[in-house]
């Protein structure tokens, strides 16, 4: 998670809401981005797609079993049905994401059973330093708008 | 939704799962895409993503508001989730998707209330066309492997 916060304080220094992810297989990191969207004017460059891509391409598979996702905040329905569609083994998450975040939060697929893949998921890891990231985050960009 | 349909065409004879999706604006198609897959080895290149990516790249905006997709099949909770996060208004799909659709099938996230943006539903177009040629497809790919 280390790692992911390096990633997300990367998007900070862009401008871009400060979510950073990490791909973990075999206890290597096969790749790890960051958000993107505004640079690339594109809703699909979230830090989690970002990773994916990266990975499917050095695996030359899309199917990242065994692979564990360390991202910085609770994943949206995008990025979730994602690690569905990827058939990623685990997701851990560090702060909550109230107002989009589908792991736990507005709901948590997670437990949804009819889906044809199940994730692991954990949250909590550094929560409050990512919290405090994401509050002066904003914060910064309310006073340069 | 002929034009989908034509895009679907296009995975078919490539061996990829037959998908395809437009986006208009304005009465215009913005963007065409199919279903790559498998060729692109990338969960990510569904149909969906591959065609907001390029109507993003068009407009130079990841807000894609005013925008119609037309599919031919009934979105996964990735495609779906895309859809938010691009501000889509509307979503025209052909056949119901039973295990993966997310706007009909295993659930309708079009009627959830606590995502931050609404998008208008409908389906059937060419339902049946668009059945035939998925199993045409499935029945076509068990024989061949």
């Amino acid at each position: 998670m280390r790692q992911a916060i390096k990633q997300a304080q990367k998007a900070y220094e862009l401008l871009e809401v400060p979510v950073g992810c990490v791909l973990v297989k075999d206890n290597k990191i096969i790749a790890s981005a960051y958000n993107k969207r505004e640079h690339k004017q594109s809703s699909l460059a979230h830090a989690e797609m970002l990773a994916i891509a990266k990975a499917s391409k050095k695996l030359h598979n899309w199917v990242l079993e065994d692979v564990t996702m360390y991202v910085t905040l609770e994943p949206c329905l995008m990025c979730t049905g994602a690690i569905f569609q990827s058939r990623l083994k685990r997701v851990v998450y560090g702060a909550k994401e109230p107002k989009f975040g589908v792991l736990g939060s507005l709901m948590d697929l997670s437990q949804e059973t009819r889906f044809n893949h199940r994730i692991e998921v954990s949250s909590g890891l550094f929560q409050d330093e990512i919290s405090q990231m994401m509050k002066d985050f904003f914060k910064q960009l309310r006073s340069t708008t």
